[in-house]
């Protein structure tokens, strides 16, 4: 039973007293039905199926709120579940902290927490424990959210930076930059013929579905802030060996392209939140792109290079679509605040 | 090696890219010195002693960032600390995530991570994952910090509000009201004879302590936002029963009486950092408090009250000093605003 007393977070729903004690069984708990949640203990308890778990945390700043193909709820929760699935593990339990701003609508409060809860359940996983923090008008911009979560260690799987070596391929599991085109050209207001959609997507089904069923899976990580030419970077000093990637073969939707032309950006810098690169060795690599694209998430994945040997430092090179050569830089970092 | 190019945070920090990854190769991974998280994985992965664990979340929103007895860095690691104690388990990991205001001082921000560092380290636990996201000037107030933590649970201990019954001992390991009266004070810049003292802390030594030598403890909660007055409240209806306490045995730090005294506050409703409520059973009572009385954190550790039977509604009532009675009340939440 909602006792809908207020539309607004006033700054007592955050006060450790009745309006939060309100605020978290009229609001919060009836999005998230688990009976750990519902015990509102301390911490959650839980009894997990293996002692080998996978641990991380993010926080969300996204601006705008909602999106194309998605919001800040969706997203706190596919984010941290990829950095879970990619590391080669299941997950299984979230834990969501809110920090909101005095004045903020309880509707769109509402509409965060419902998606947050669908994009959970949608990928298997309980929200076990929470908070919720309130600050005065002008101390934060509406609402910050973040999410840690704990995932299993898939059997025998065991990735790294170390495993790279030279002849593995490089996988992607679709097109790049849609996140990024989204919000940048939302946050500006700039119309494009076809509509710009993030690819916001839990991946933990698809990854899960590769580590259990292809042996040569070396390492993966999904490229979000800094895009994909961040993590070939990471990948690259990583791992101490060069990267080649050819244009050609990097999957992108010709609007984000068309954007990213337009505003100035290089796509490969551009964030995503539904995309992993995974390493590979080579007798695998047909395997991998098979099982991606009989997967939902999957269905433009796409081998976009590999692995070489280092001349100098190790660094990222492309090959453009007209036969140069460049460098692929780690970007800077001013481009896009507030992406994720 | 510190390469200080810059004085203050700058939104690119936040970007994902060159100046992302100095942010946290020169100053973040200096501070915790542990392999996991060296390993800058998407995710810690861990060995845990046992499958059964506790999780938990809270974010700090804290202001002032820096009071007497701690600041923002020392409360994110205490209070999860805290959380994951007093359900009965042995913090190990924590997640760190910071939410930074551009323009924020990097001398503060070491300082803050310096805080973390000596607090985790004190109380026996790693950071093995995080997260770093910035946000323009006048999107948040200079830093906000969540920390979520796993904890193992302790052999053979199950703490439950079920477990509650009439003639249990209501067990306090300390003064009250310390920490709020302490932020309050700072922010209200209002001086008092004697400097009031943050009794911010980490309380798992403590309680796996108590908890590996006592059988009798039921249940266990840390009195932070809504105080003494809040948990009992959420005992009591938890457990369905009353609760009843004695003023005069419940320690209060002469100075912070008054100062809620001259500020209209009551004193049982002021947070604590470093305080737990525990139910005893009444044959376990006096261990238990050895025990508190024993360790530093519980030198003035009192016997406040009992539970007892419930004539209607469940209710927490409170024998004065001078013999009178009455009812203490949930706290609305109003009172205090960022104080944890």
């Amino acid at each position: 039973m909602k006792t809908k007393k207020h539309d607004r977070i006033l700054l007592a729903h955050g006060g450790g007293g009745q309006l939060t004690d309100e605020l978290i069984r009229h609001h919060i708990l009836p999005s998230f039905n688990n009976d750990t949640l519902a015990e509102l203990a301390d911490s959650a308890k839980l009894n997990l199926a293996s002692k080998s778990v996978c641990f991380t945390t993010d926080s969300y700043v996204v601006k705008p709120l909602f999106f194309n193909g998605g919001d800040i709820g969706k997203l706190a929760v596919c984010g941290t579940i990829n950095d879970l699935a990619v590391v080669g593990s299941e997950p299984v339990a979230l834990a969501l902290s809110l920090i909101i701003e005095e004045g903020f609508e309880f509707e769109l409060l509402e509409k965060i927490l419902a998606s947050i809860s669908e994009a959970a359940s949608a990928n298997g996983v309980d929200v076990v424990a929470g908070d919720t923090k309130t600050v005065e008008a002008g101390a934060a911009d509406k609402i910050f959210i973040n999410t840690s979560g704990i995932g299993v260690r898939l059997d025998g799987v065991d990735l790294g930076l170390n495993k790279i070596t030279v002849g593995d391929k490089i996988i992607i599991n679709g097109t790049i930059g849609d996140h990024g085109m989204t919000i940048i050209s939302q946050r500006e207001d700039i119309k494009f013929q076809s509509q710009l959609k993030s690819d916001c997507a839990g991946l933990a089904g698809l990854t899960c579905e590769l580590l259990r069923n292809v042996s040569g899976v070396k390492f993966m990580r999904d490229p979000t802030r800094g895009g994909l030419a961040a993590t070939l970077n990471e990948i690259s000093r990583g791992s101490g060996l060069n990267i080649k990637i050819n244009e050609a073969d990097v999957p992108v939707n010709p609007t984000v392209q068309a954007a990213a032309d337009m505003l100035g950006f290089d796509v490969l810098t551009i964030a995503n939140e539904g995309k992993f690169v995974a390493i590979v060795a080579p007798e695998s690599a047909d395997d991998c792109l098979n099982i991606c694209k009989n997967h939902s998430l999957g269905k433009e994945a796409s081998i976009i290079g590999e692995v070489v040997e280092t001349r100098d430092a190790p660094m990222v090179e492309i090959e453009t679509k007209i036969g140069g050569k460049r460098i692929v830089q780690m970007p800077y970092g001013r481009q896009l605040p507030r992406i994720c």
